[in-house]
């Protein structure tokens, strides 16, 4: 028995998020059942962490266990060759048995992506929200700074969350311009669920002069959820890159 | 009444094709619909040709005659409004009443695009083609060469076609690389049913090697579809732009 260590992209528009479900698509069901048809294993694969339906990945990673004396060089290829044009591995190597894709994370990136111009790229409407009028980026970048640092993020949880504990290290919130796309750059220790989303359309509230940077402090504060921004939609977000404790 | 033009853009991944079909999902389906729910009008757009089931468009454009009195300059954010976000107009303009978008066509230009990598960028999935083996790119320039200027080009064009003439001007066929990908730029004054992607796919013949760029001429000579390669998959392709004589 060996532990393998993959990173998969994904493009999530037609799946019901990373996550295993009865009848449903999702990128662990096709995974799992892509490897059964390899090794004839019934096989589980443990993700760094769950995506909801309709976002994206670049390197989501998981690992998983196997028998299979298939040499490690060749495994990428064979998954790919079994896998649909929407789920592409990027990589496959052994690990150490002790090593777990969601218990040793040290760190994650997630970007999301705004398309801010009058009339929208057709092949970027999968994978960015789609604003139409113009977005103060300068106050979006002020803003985006108060989010940094060890936080209680509740007001940025989903409602729906189960999670105890809602502090979390923040990294960097920063905002790249690439043409008329804007890519809110996201790195820390963990991200509650919906966090990347709600931070993106609290980032909206700021770029439309809704709000002002200076408030971000005092939302985190209050702890209440109903005070930052719309919870932004699904297929701007993209899990982008996974980190280990060395 | 007015003649109005007007150039979309979309992805049709999830279409069966640009022209009206019963009970399918299609662009000219789409933006009538959108066009009555704006005007009340029922009308028909009339395009400068049909695309396939899963071929995209940058630069499609249509002509179509309405009473409406609103104002030119808000036609296309109002019909951008009606649409959905995988069909964009990109233009809207008043015509001469004689103009029409297919007769008056001179010249077109298709692209057909192809991932040439070993492991696939996802967010491409749905627009280009994946190849996986390095292709002989200076053979396919080659190959393409040959193509361009006055021909027959019965070995180009699906045995289902029910035109006549088969004989087009092509003005341009070559190859772009920009980093993976391979983009196969066919300019001409028209081309017959699959002839891009007949192209595309006896390009792909030349770049791995199963046939000589010098073949070319003689599978134009001998008009027969059996000696061309394979037609190329549908979602490779997009409707660049269309060209008006003046």
């Amino acid at each position: 028995m060996k532990r393998l260590k993959g990173i998969v992209a994904y493009d999530g528009t037609d799946y019901s998020g990373f996550q295993v479900q009865p009848e449903q698509m999702t990128i662990q069901g096709e995974i799992e059942a892509a490897i059964t048809r390899i090794t004839g294993e019934t096989i589980q694969i443990h993700g760094s962490g769950r995506t909801d339906a309709g976002v994206h990945a670049r390197g989501q990673t998981f690992h998983f266990d196997t028998k299979s004396t298939i040499p490690i060089d060749k495994w990428r290829w064979i998954l790919n060759n079994q896998l649909p044009a929407s789920v592409v591995m990027q990589s496959i190597e052994e690990v150490d048995p002790s090593f777990h894709a969601r218990f040793d994370v040290r760190e994650k990136e997630y970007r999301y992506c705004i398309n801010n111009v009058q009339v929208p790229e057709v092949f970027r409407h999968r994978y960015a929200w789609h604003i139409r009028y113009p977005l103060d980026v300068k106050a979006m970048r002020q803003a985006a700074t108060h989010l940094i640092g060890t936080h209680n993020f509740t007001s940025f949880c989903s409602a729906r969350t189960h999670v105890e504990n809602k502090v979390r290290t923040i990294y960097d919130v920063r905002i790249e311009q690439e043409g008329t796309l804007l890519w809110i750059i996201c790195r820390g220790n963990g991200f509650l669920y919906n966090m990347v989303r709600i931070i993106a359309g609290t980032l909206l509230n700021v770029g439309e002069g809704k709000l002002s940077p200076n408030h971000i402090p005092s939302i985190l504060v209050e702890c209440d959820r109903e005070l930052a921004g719309k919870t932004a939609p699904p297929h701007g977000l993209t899990m982008w890159e996974v980190f280990y404790k060395e």
